[in-house]
């Protein structure tokens, strides 16, 4: 932490208080509950009583999400966006019976299941409705029926990731989806936002596993998918995938799964030099040979891992690596997962066969198994950060090869520009996660001291700098964290006015009168 | 030809005349162009006055594609759905001038690309407009752009399959796009239905190589497309993809290329029994381990392919088989295309690795070329067949692994019952073309005497049965053909009230006056 705080504030902390936790503020005063009386009778009779949440510890559950400004908002005791109720419906029948309720009585829903978004997805927003509830999907939390000659399995929708892997183990099969939000993160949050794990490049990203889906909407119950594939016209899955609720509520989905794998080898090796590195991918990519996870981080990001994860080894570390000639260290995490050690060997080789005109240097499996112990740490670690005064957030994006660096270069650029002042420099930290033959993503980890007078408008005014970096670039404004409210200023550069008017349309026909989440994506 | 005849009619033909080409019908007289004279100066001005087409060969040239009833329909003089003039503009800017002509006009636009589907998608149907115009792409020829970095390149609509691969040779690429009507099909078509080849286990779908689109709609010109991956909600190009011309006029994609392969290796190998047959491919997809070109024919298919294309050798072969205690055999074609020969032979034997517990009778790889040889050409010994007298038409479908059994019979149950009669029972030939982790397709080829009475009506009933088989068993109604005209009837059962309505909402929104492409698909 020290280390941290020398490197952002570019002096050494007065003494240690100056990095001690800060109290959070203590919760504010609910406003009560705006549901009307025969809302919330036709709720209760649709679900059941117990179902029908109104208590204040409910609906603060349901108060947003994990972005940085979240967890701020919350700390600083500023105004939250509430539900007026919180409904937990029992299956894909219920949902169908709330949406007409809600319908009938004008209410807003958002979608909620593990409450992981961290671009304001799950924000209880209300729009012009009357009221809003959290349409919690907890209870949906079924595996309903596994297919293993055809590698199926039909999930619901608020099953959380690690259920789903228990539940599936027990047919010896995995989805091998692995968020950094998979602890809490749900199927239907899966579908909804395009998520894509750390082990995408091996079993791919969510919306390719997706064969079917059941969907609630408005206007009815939507089934979409029935084959591996068809060209019986538009794919309509992939407009309900990354729909983000707007356009429905998911409540089960078809995905394909895998045997889970009995054998694991996760390496650390090191590139010299950011653009080596992503030639490096590149070629594992258009082999193709990457890795199941397949994980560069730039030289500053190496250089804060190196700095705080394997602390004791470090100078060791560093010294080797000299003896090396490595001047611009660049961690690649790299970890096969396989059901046989033979086909993993055969993997690795020929990975490591187009790696060697890199000259990696290997740092062995314990760096690799370091990156696996602590791959869901992060979000952990931020709110330690947050306690401690230091302005942590992350974004993200994705474009093609021959702009990667470029792109790299602008975002870093702009965030450096924004969030520098006299006293400090932001730390920004950058690692590509998810390769593709035609490009890669790009992730930000961003740190530098909370300004203690304007903490909101501090992440506010660097996140519009990296966007519009972004979009002047033609780059996603999202690979895998979808739009919510936070991307939505940046969607008409990315999909146009045509494409604005052809989601607009499609909303229009399965939520009429708009009650499905509110101020998200459209 | 006269194996085939005695085995669907049951019977040696009496003499050589009963399979004598038919002479066909004069070519009819054509009904007069009903494009108004102001329509007619507002399209010349747009595209030029030669490239207003309004002769008759010209019109006679785009009345429809190539399935069994529009080539009958040519032959028997039956009344044919002619445009009133073919367009043909240079540019995407001049696609877009055309669809506001027509507009304004209320003129009906059918794209026309290689001219090649069998499902009637470019049939010159005017729906409730004042004329149709086929609106020809084959200007729109040009390689725009490539990027051999990111693996991608700008391919105008027009261009047809050699051309792309002409023009990407000389930057050492590949599509690797090789369907069945590679030879006239073009870039536009591939992504308006949503295009399989004979080499997408390797190349992948022509809708996984689609990136970026740019399509003229008559709300203006939709460009979509900017990243690998996206988590910016819905993946509009997935709607586009497959949408037959019905919500815009594909005028350019951006699409995945890899290096032009230099090793080819084809084999043919003898699995014993179709179940076992099916077993192997999905073994080979699971692992996976399928070859750029994986195909298994079922026994009847293999049966027709021995006594058809390798005659000469057929006794020897049989010899053999029954030596190797093959009792049903089932053909098997392996195709890999590689950059390098050890990559090539890696992946060779891992597969036949996954082959050995299933027996295989190796052909060698002779067998392998005789089908790559052979591979363009169907609708050629089609086009013999039916001028011969022969009833001979495909249909295909695609659902999960553990239903692929059930699906073949009960489709192959359905076309018999439909076409048998008291002299002649059909010959329903089958194929795996397309595998997947979760399913595969089936392809059905058709042969029966025509009836000379109701050749149309014949077709039609068979064409019925499967397809209500197809839609009883919940499988997609097309794999790789697209809807059209000749689908329609089943869409509604594969997408719900729900999908039909999204689709035709985003006509609504992209195409208000509905003058694209009436009567397809929706």
């Amino acid at each position: 932490m020290r280390w941290l705080w020398s490197r952002i504030s570019g002096h050494e902390p007065a003494d240690s208080d100056e990095i001690e936790p800060e109290t959070p503020a203590p919760p504010a005063e609910l406003p009560p509950s705006e549901l009307s009386e025969p809302a919330l009778t036709a709720l209760r009779s649709a679900v059941g009583e117990r179902n029908v949440l109104a208590e204040h510890a409910a609906r603060l559950g349901r108060t947003g999400g994990l972005a940085y400004l979240d967890l701020l908002r919350r700390r600083l005791d500023a105004p939250l966006a509430l539900p007026d109720a919180v409904i937990t419906p029992a299956d894909p029948v219920q949902v169908q019976e709330v949406l007409e309720v809600c319908r009938k009585h004008d209410i807003a829903v958002v979608p909620f299941g593990g409450g992981t978004s961290v671009v304001g997805g799950v924000s209880a927003l209300r729009g012009d409705k009357s009221a809003v509830v959290a349409l919690d999907l907890v209870r949906l939390d079924k595996l309903v029926d596994v297919d293993p000659v055809s590698r199926l399995a039909v999930l619901q929708a608020g099953m959380r990731g690690p259920a789903a892997e228990r539940l599936l183990a027990g047919h010896g099969l995995t989805l091998g989806h692995v968020p950094q939000s998979f602890e809490r993160a749900t199927i239907g949050g899966f579908v909804a936002t395009r998520s894509a794990g750390q082990a995408s490049a091996g079993y791919g990203r969510f919306d390719d596993m997706v064969q079917g889906l059941r969907v609630a909407t408005p206007a009815g119950e939507w089934r979409l998918g029935c084959a591996p594939a068809s060209a019986a016209g538009p794919d309509l899955r992939q407009l309900v995938c990354g729909s983000e609720g707007v356009l429905g509520v998911i409540t089960e989905a078809t995905v394909r799964v895998r045997p889970a794998p009995t054998e694991r080898h996760y390496i650390g090796l090191v590139l010299d030099g950011w653009q080596r590195g992503i030639d490096a991918v590149r070629a594992l990519a258009q082999k193709p040979a990457l890795a199941d996870v397949t994980r560069l981080s730039d030289v500053d990001e190496t250089d804060a891992g190196l700095a705080l994860s394997v602390s004791l080894r470090t100078r060791l570390l560093r010294r080797y690596l000299r003896t090396r000639s490595v001047s611009e260290p660049c961690l690649l995490v790299l970890g096969w997962e396989d059901t046989s050690v033979r086909s993993l060997s055969a993997r690795r080789s020929v990975a490591m066969r187009v790696l060697r005109r890199f000259a990696p240097v290997s740092l062995g499996s314990g760096a690799g198994r370091a990156w696996l112990r602590g791959r869901f740490a992060g979000p952990r670690q931020r709110d330690a950060l947050i306690a401690a005064g230091v302005c942590v957030e992350t974004l993200e994006t994705a474009t093609r090869w021959s702009a990667l660096p470029a792109l790299a270069d602008s975002v870093r650029c702009a965030l450096v520009s924004a969030l520098s002042t006299k006293r400090a420099r932001p730390l920004v930290l950058c690692h590509i996660s998810h390769a593709y033959e035609t490009g890669a993503s790009l992730y930000f980890t961003v740190l530098t001291p909370r300004s203690p007078r304007d903490a909101i408008g501090q992440w506010q005014r660097a996140k519009r700098a990296a966007s519009d970096a972004i979009a002047a670039a033609g780059a996603t404004i999202t690979h895998h964290h979808a739009i919510g409210t936070d991307h939505r200023p940046w969607l008409a550069a990315e999909l146009g006015e045509r494409g604005l008017g052809v989601l607009r349309a499609v909303k229009q026909s399965v939520d009429p009168t708009g009650i499905l989440n509110p101020g998200k994506l459209i």
